[in-house]
């Protein structure tokens, strides 16, 4: 396989091959991306989906001078394969290899940094107003999921889009699918318009006339007949789309490719913003993708012959909170689950099973998420949105202003919190505990250990007023010495090693557990470190600080941004105390993490037990 | 006047009214709106437009058990005077008093807190699920205006609202503005649909026969016959809410009550998802108002007789910003200005008028506006984004995902930054610096005087790399010492006073103002201090910090969240100096400002002068 393949370096060469050249490419890269994932993990379905829509944009805009605008871009394989990447494809996702979304730094074609959802739109209508205000030239595309049009920042884009006085191209790849199965109105109406009569399956079928499209001036003459037959029969008025300002073609066949240039052709004609509806299927040409691509969206390794995953995820801290959270809604029917679109993910499956009508997919739409979590609370219900760390990011002001303010009882379960692996630096769970600091009226807990979970979440749910955050990172727990006795969660804060010590080592979440391995590797050094776990990092208990006071060196470990951490606040609280201690802090300032495997980025920023035990013999007084 | 008004205290009290008296009802709220708002200032024009809409709704509805949500609770005076506060509405907006806004704390008929815009069907949504799941009954009615829905949250809302298997009322309050005009796709297309020929103006003149109009089970047949007219006139099959899930009624004028009294019955009955689409007149009923709805939009005092503003603004930081900008991008053709529909208040409307095709009006859309100034940045131009520091909090996402990680170059022009004033806690600036401090790749400028914000606005634009911000108050410089000799904001920070003196007192933005007048009454004490401004507070000059470790005592003062605070961090950078000095930081901790005059607030928090002075001289060692 990867005949064709290998000669291609760029989009030009693409452009060479007959149509018929251009399918055998088609079955080439997905047997690439196939093989990839398997032996790397990733996005399989995603990618399988738009093998065909890629190639053929490749085949007809000119990149980069064209601009292609991947929304969520981990569909983005067959693009960096066609443009130069090909051989580099093996280090997808690792560290200091090829990135599993868009970036500009790896290549020209790379258009935007695009890691989470429906940013796609926005960036292509100040790419298109950069070239008017600069005089440059070009095709702007934006290709964007119908799960990223549940996300509120599509809406806000395509609003904008709308009035834009020329050729401007949105390509809605509609897969029927966010991670899970779509959901929403928005989805409801796409699949009405999915079962439109005008739905053209092979070109022959296209004959009537057209009229009133808009085209710009003069080229319409130029248009070939087949083109214009298309054009007329794919445009379908006053729809959606139609009233916000696009031409809406579609939808389309996403795997006929010749069907996909001509289309293509055509709309570059149109002089003003067109929406081209491309019905595609996640997983498209690997049988088990197909059935069951929520399970290849974002994947681990897995046996292609089978494809069963190779290593199955073991008890984590995602199904843990899932399972207890059913606990707690089994005798109280007041609690509900919210997700946005990550009910896999979050570990919600069985809450969702359990309890259907306390349970709330609202889509790709964390802003809502927590506004509409703030209104069940209003009014009695008790709700948990089950959230990843760099997505709640997008709830930053509905936090304050919806649930803070007004001091509801909502519970976010900040999920993938701290550093996270091969996703890289857009996905990195590292701002919530700053962010969420600032804010008035939250409490936050951070488990570390499984055992943990349910007297949190029972603070969380029972305990605290106001926005109670649980905050836990993906996967397993760390190593818990034999001899550290786990009050299971149950105090503000909790402690190991040598008391008589007068070095305090202070950290919270899964970082304590490399704490207590630095601890061991210490004392084979003969040094004797007190370990101290927080439970409860915001507000801050007195009697922390008071211990603290008595210790001469005060290490802060925090798997988080310096600034606005626990550890800045903690200091200050010891300076009020005139705390002579020498104290250092360890945590991200100013940089981005990088894509790696969570044990690389954790060993990288110093979070590993050696590079604990180190920083401290170093730095002891 | 008033003689209705004087006997309505609750709701209960409208429902007894004739049609003739609520006519009379409504001309009493304006005539007492009107005076309010020239006494105490506020929200003028959008209050006036609901009048009817607020009386209607009162007198079908049942509130508290029926909730009604108002978005961006700015238009809720008639309201308010409904639901027994006629009296107290003399102390709106003042310390203590009345809010601007909905507020659940002050009655039973404020259902939450509304300040921000587009958050109103989000609420309902989760009203009207905690309902469900509750067994509780009642209507849910959101009334949002067509710039609320411009935002991409009300978007995210309508999604879900659309699949509520009940009745659930939407009332879209269409006056044809945000502040300013409406922009957008959606704003034209509402244009359409209000030009649409099942317009009624009058009930005479309904008459055809409806069919299919899904209505709760049996119910259909006790709607009288004239209710079922207007439902049938009303629906409108096939638009852009209907697409959404809704069934679509209107439009209908929103000024003639019993129109609007009889179409909130019928929709009564419905039982799912409705839209109720209500034409406004912002202003409506105060000539001047109605002629410049912009201008009274957020009023100060005026002449009721003339209409003119008691006091008129002078040369302010915002129109300082937005002439300084236009100086700058006469000379730099890439240079381009975004608003969120607040043109006038950011001082961008000479912008607007010099250079319309570098101007862009997004509408009230803040998390496109950061990511669409990316995409901007991404291909050379060279964007500003003018905002409230309070609305910024929508781009947090944005600015790390899509501005931050590429190191983009954009400005954020952050206005109303710190302690506002009569809006309250929804509105107050106080979060900004410290969500900004902890992203990488941004740079952040604090001019406290005029003078300062050319240079410090030529560093954003051409002396930075990635996001660069400056923040600045709403309204005029503060005290500037003579003897202080400016350096117009040249370096990253400047000093005043007594330099032999071992007080340091750090601070930034306006509150230095505050600190030189601290200076000149400690002065009087014998107690000589040093006055540091810092220009440039992110990221911090190492020389700040050498010449703070010689102090014995050092005070911050910062108008904003202590947690992620500069002042915390120039702690820690001190601590790691081993800096043996008291340092004391006086900033917000862990409560939310209510409302009051800014000088008011600026007392409470301890940042005007006599407090700070007082906060010194006890504390000193």
């Amino acid at each position: 396989m990867g005949k064709l393949l290998k000669n291609i370096n760029s989009p030009k060469d693409v452009k060479k091959l007959g149509f018929k050249k251009l399918k055998t490419l088609c079955t080439e890269l997905r047997y690439e991306i196939i093989n990839l994932v398997a032996k790397n993990g990733g996005h399989l379905s995603s990618n399988l989906g738009v093998v065909e829509l890629t190639v053929a944009l490749h085949y007809v805009f000119n990149s980069p001078i064209d601009k292609i605008i991947f929304d969520v871009g981990h569909q983005s394989y067959a693009h960096k394969m066609l443009t130069g990447r090909f051989k580099k494809m093996v280090s997808i996702r690792k560290s200091g290899g090829i990135s599993g979304f868009p970036n500009p730094d790896e290549s020209k074609h790379d258009a935007f940094i695009t890691g989470h959802s429906s940013t796609s739109i926005s960036i292509a209508v100040g790419i298109s107003r950069a070239n008017d205000i600069l005089q440059k030239h070009g095709y702007v595309i934006a290709l964007i999921g119908d799960g990223s049009l549940s996300g509120g920042l599509a809406y806000e884009a395509l609003n904008n889009a709308g009035l834009i006085p020329k050729n401007f191209i949105v390509i809605l790849n509609d897969n029927k699918m966010s991670i899970c199965k779509n959901v929403g109105s928005m989805a409801k109406y796409l699949s009405k318009l999915r079962a439109n009569p005008v739905y053209v399956k092979a070109k022959s079928t296209i004959k009537q006339a057209f009229d009133h499209i808009p085209v710009a001036g003069g080229k319409i003459k130029n248009l070939t007949y087949k083109t214009k037959t298309i054009l007329r029969k794919f445009i379908n008025k006053s729809n959606f789309f139609e009233d916000m300002g696009f031409s809406y073609y579609g939808p389309i066949d996403g795997h006929n490719i010749n069907n996909l240039i001509d289309v293509f052709n055509a709309v570059k004609s149109v002089n003003r913003p067109v929406l081209v509806h491309v019905d595609t299927k996640k997983g498209k040409g690997y049988c088990f993708a197909e059935k069951n691509p929520e399970i290849f969206h974002g994947a681990p390794k897995f046996d292609i012959k089978t494809g069963c995953e190779i290593k199955s995820e073991n008890t984590n801290f995602s199904n843990l909170f899932g399972r207890c959270l059913c606990n707690f809604a089994n005798k109280d029917k007041r609690i509900c689950a919210i997700t946005a679109s990550m009910k896999t993910g979050t570990g919600l499956l069985n809450f969702e099973k359990k309890f259907p009508e306390r349970f709330f997919d609202v889509g790709i739409a964390e802003s809502h998420a927590v506004t509409f979590a703030a209104g069940l609370a209003s009014c009695g219900a008790l709700p948990v949105f089950a959230v990843y760390s760099s997505f709640l990011q997008r709830s930053y002001d509905q936090i304050i202003h919806d649930a803070a303010i007004g001091n509801y009882k909502i519970v976010l379960a900040v999920d993938r919190a701290g550093v996270i692996g091969e996703d890289g630096k857009t996905h990195q769970g590292l701002f919530d505990v700053s962010f969420l600091n600032a804010i008035p009226n939250v409490t936050i807990f951070t488990p570390g250990f499984f055992d943990e979970i349910e007297n949190m979440m029972e603070k969380c749910l029972y305990k605290t007023s106001g926005v109670a955050v649980i905050r836990y990172p993906r996967g397993q727990e760390g190593f818990k010495p034999k001899d550290f006795i786990s009050n299971k969660g149950e105090t503000t804060f909790c402690c190991f090693g040598d008391k008589s010590s007068k070095i305090a080592v202070v950290t919270y979440g899964r970082i304590f557990s490399e704490v207590c391995l630095a601890h061991k590797k210490l004392k084979k050094s003969a040094i004797n470190i007190f370990c101290i776990k927080i439970n409860q990092i915001k507000p801050i208990d007195k009697k922390l600080v008071e211990l603290l006071k008595g210790f001469d060196n005060i290490f802060f470990i925090e798997e988080g941004m310096l600034r606005g951490s626990v550890a800045e606040h903690l200091n200050y609280l010891l300076t009020l105390k005139n705390c002579r201690a020498k104290i250092l802090i360890k945590a991200v300032n100013e940089k981005f993490v990088e894509q790696g495997s969570v044990n690389e980025n954790l060993k990288l920023l110093g979070f590993n037990a050696d590079s604990i035990s180190k920083f401290i013999k170093e730095r002891i007084l």
